[in-house]
């Protein structure tokens, strides 16, 4: 367990601006947001990022995830929705305690850029797909 | 339901490097990957997004999603793993079939620059919080 400043938004030494709490699940809105009405959901059980977390808790958090997307589009009189999740700090993970951003996008003023991208080589995918599979437990 | 690209995939009449397959999910290379590696999980049975996905689909996608997080970041030597959901075309979709992304990310060469972002003034985000907690069925 790492002490983060979301244990203490969970034990509400901090404040934050709560939109949503059950006994396993919070969810406040993000200080620095991409667009108003950006929300974190994590779950009150510590784990690191999706590489550690348990699927308990995974459900949980995503259970909620999928409840307040539309509640937060309709709230922010959005036209879209992003989800996202960094994990570790190449993944542009800051806070090390499980987070899923919830953010409002508008016409005309997306909230993300969808990254340039790369490309496969000629049978490279598939050696890729194989390579992954392979791993699977 | 709406045919997409993605009906096709999961009916096997269109090709694709599948990683992962069972009786509700479907998880195969992007083949305009962000990064090599770069995954998506779909459930089979027909949504548009997040937005009317129902829990059921969304719960065996998500733990799917979980699953597959670690062995990604595993098979391509990565440093991170981002995992991404565009609801809506203002949100960045382009196919209108539920589909999850996971990506590898790199110490050095991040898959995604993180939006620049905006700023709540005095006393906005305890009214954007009250205004999303007030729809939360």
């Amino acid at each position: 367990m790492e002490e983060t400043i979301f244990s203490k938004i969970i034990s509400k030494e901090i404040p934050a601006d709560i939109v949503y709490e059950d006994a396993e699940v919070l969810a406040f809105l993000d200080i620095s947001p991409v667009t108003k009405g950006h929300t974190l959901v994590i779950p009150k059980k510590w784990s690191r990022n999706v590489l550690d977390i348990d699927s308990e808790s995974w459900g949980h958090v995503m259970e909620v995830v999928r409840k307040l997307a539309p509640v937060i589009k309709e709230g922010m009189g959005a036209d879209g929705i992003n989800i996202v999740m960094n994990n570790e700090p190449a993944g542009n993970q800051a806070v090390f305690h499980s987070h899923v951003h919830i953010f409002p996008s508008f016409e005309g003023k997306k909230a993300m850029n969808w990254p340039e991208g790369t490309t496969y080589t000629d049978g490279e995918s598939k050696e890729v797909a194989e390579k992954i599979k392979a791993l699977i437990k």
